[in-house]
């Protein structure tokens, strides 16, 4: 069995958050999440594939593949990227600050940032921050921990399930933020997770692979990957179930509850892209390889045509077709079929007189679900975006004036 | 010596032209173009990558192959794609046609198709047409076919030169079309060049490779890659000169000619990308090969985020840097510089103190230069886009409405 329910990343036992306003921020709006375990807790992370990297990835990344950690320092308004030596200054005084708050060693703290590129962090106003508010954090404050790693999000991004795991109740919590601007630059894309189960760092690392790249790895917003990119999570043991240590049926179970947070947290993010109108999901099916149908999936998902073409309400199907043919996947064109919701719009990769009106309907709905068929095997994935309309231009071209 | 002199596709000797309105498209509009040589010329022909290809595509490859042409006929309101068997039979009804009417072997014409996928083309309306406007093409018709090709594009785009050829004097002539929409589908791209010059069909091919790998392949709208991408050319040896049939020096004076023409052919394409308000130059220096350089290029020009900040006259050095690595061509950050026209906005991968009024000016321009230095090596490449504005989401979201 698996339930949602409240608490986001404080909803684990043992885990406690909350959120600040430091001053990077403007008009007082929260600015420094913290997430802490009460005990030092196994921990994994994914990070940013693009070589320009922020300090705070550069760090986390280092300190992430001891597999140890228990507390995660965020701040959103400031990248704390390409800044120079600057960076990984403030990145190392971000971690002391929270080290020295939770009187942890440094090296178990964990460290992100998210907002405006090559400007220095103004990491004093963090300190002073942790120092004047003691006992921010609780157990009860994971959705401000939620609200202070907000760009332009529209809305915070949080969720919790408990699961049972061998006559043990044991949960995960997470929160995320998506493609917001901060200042006229790069979105990024965090997440964080808690879990009080205990597992190796091992399987915890195969585990969040798996999840991360069946969820996060598959929305697109407008396909330009940040230089913060950061997923990350501590496991810390406090459900007091047998460790997880290999591909058992206990791993199996947290692997679902994983990949259903994730999914979940990647979902809310691409409903809520920059000036998106529409949710859109796009299922590839019939493909020879899951790789396969992600790839070509990805490819429909980025085609500003696509996407324009959603935004209009558009049973723009011809688009859909060229985004699959240069996806670099072989395909069949004559074996393609394609579906808008329920109504089929292409079949063999030929063209049908369908209802125009209800294909209208279909694509008037706040959520569009697109299904593509390969005909070339048995493998399918999903991929999620949005539509792209007339603000997500204005966010990204015009934000400062 | 090379001078660009007026004539487009009839300015090369021994070339008639023209264009009808043969009722594809709405309201008289030309729509149906013919270049023809008053002999059989080398051919060759660069194609589509993406695998879902209109008919015509597949028979022009499939002719070209031959190296032998006389003709090219193209309509542009229909792509011709994506209608099953009935493509093909209109595409060779369409050479048909034209063979009749210029009384040459069919399989001397190739053809092109832009506009509206998945609806049948029309294919009598060409059929009368050509029946009934016998000596619609002369030497001066050039602009003619230029016009009838275009679909959203704001002007047509034509040019010419002469040049001298070892004391003769030889010359090339371009027409091209670029991104627009016939209702609401896919932008294609065309070329057709002629020229009078003697030379093997080996060698033209190689040429041409050449010339479109260094222009119209280094041209980017939107990323969407067409089912309908075509580059033609025509040469019909009327300028008597020796055989160019290997890489000499006479080789060297033609490739330097038809580079020049793609890319002027091609930057005009990018200058009149859907919704364009500024053409864009980037310039990637210091790379470890050409190939590296333009992979880069590419992936600055394709980023939305870049785009919509150009479009907002915004200095955002951190979405280029940003793009540059993700590009997944290997870098170092470290060593990565930015130039907006000749202002630094970034050194060693850091941003610079710049003057916000002097960028402000720089943007506000209807031509940005932008160069990255990569600090890797000795090669460059330049890569031709548009901002992106309101308008490419409204040409492509709200087409019909």
């Amino acid at each position: 069995m698996m339930n949602r329910i409240d608490g986001g990343v404080t909803a684990p036992k043992g885990f406690k958050a909350g959120g600040l306003a430091s001053g990077i921020k403007k008009d007082g709006q929260l600015d420094l999440a913290l997430i802490a375990s009460e005990v030092p807790a196994t921990a994994a992370g994914i990070f940013t594939t693009n070589q320009v990297q922020a300090a705070p990835v550069v760090l986390s990344r280092k300190r992430v593949q001891k597999g140890i950690a228990q507390a995660i320092i965020a701040n959103s308004g400031n990248a704390n990227a390409c800044v120079g030596n600057a960076g990984m200054e403030a990145a190392l005084k971000m971690a002391g600050a929270a080290a020295t708050y939770l009187d942890v060693d440094q090296d178990l703290v964990l460290v992100a940032s998210t907002g405006v590129i090559g400007v220095e962090l103004p990491v004093v106003k963090i300190e002073a921050a942790m120092a004047q508010n003691a006992g921010f954090i609780d157990a009860l404050g994971g959705k401000n921990a939620a609200k202070a790693i907000m760009t332009t999000d529209t809305f915070f991004k949080e969720i919790a399930v408990e699961f049972e795991l061998s006559g043990i109740i044991a949960h995960i919590g997470g929160i995320a933020k998506g493609s917001g601007m901060i200042h006229p630059n790069m979105a990024t894309m965090l997440s964080f997770l808690t879990t009080d189960i205990a597992i190796s760092a091992e399987m915890l690392h195969q585990a969040l692979t798996y999840a991360g790249d069946r969820s996060f790895n598959r929305i697109t917003v407008d396909g330009d990957t940040s230089t913060n990119d950061c997923l990350l999570i501590l496991a810390n043991g406090q459900a007091k179930n047998k460790i997880i240590a290999d591909n058992d049926p206990g791993y199996q179970i947290f692997l679902q509850a994983l990949t259903f947070i994730c999914r979940e947290l990647a979902k809310m993010i691409a409903r809520d892209g920059e000036g998106a109108t529409k949710f859109v999901e796009i299922k590839v099916v019939q493909a020879g390889s899951e790789e396969d149908a992600t790839r070509i999936g990805k490819a429909v998902a980025t085609s500003n045509l696509v996407k324009t073409a959603l935004f209009g309400e558009d049973a723009n199907w011809g688009r859909i077709l060229a985004a699959v043919g240069y996806s670099g996947v072989p395909v069949i064109p004559e074996k393609i079929n394609i579906y808008l919701g329920d109504l089929p719009v292409c079949r063999g990769g030929t063209g049908l007189v369908f209802d125009e009106t209800k294909a209208k309907k279909i694509l008037a709905a706040k959520e569009i679900f697109i299904t593509i068929e390969l005909g070339l095997g048995s493998n399918e994935a999903s991929v999620w975006t949005c539509d792209f309309s007339y603000d997500y231009v204005k966010i990204n071209g015009s934000y400062r004036t």
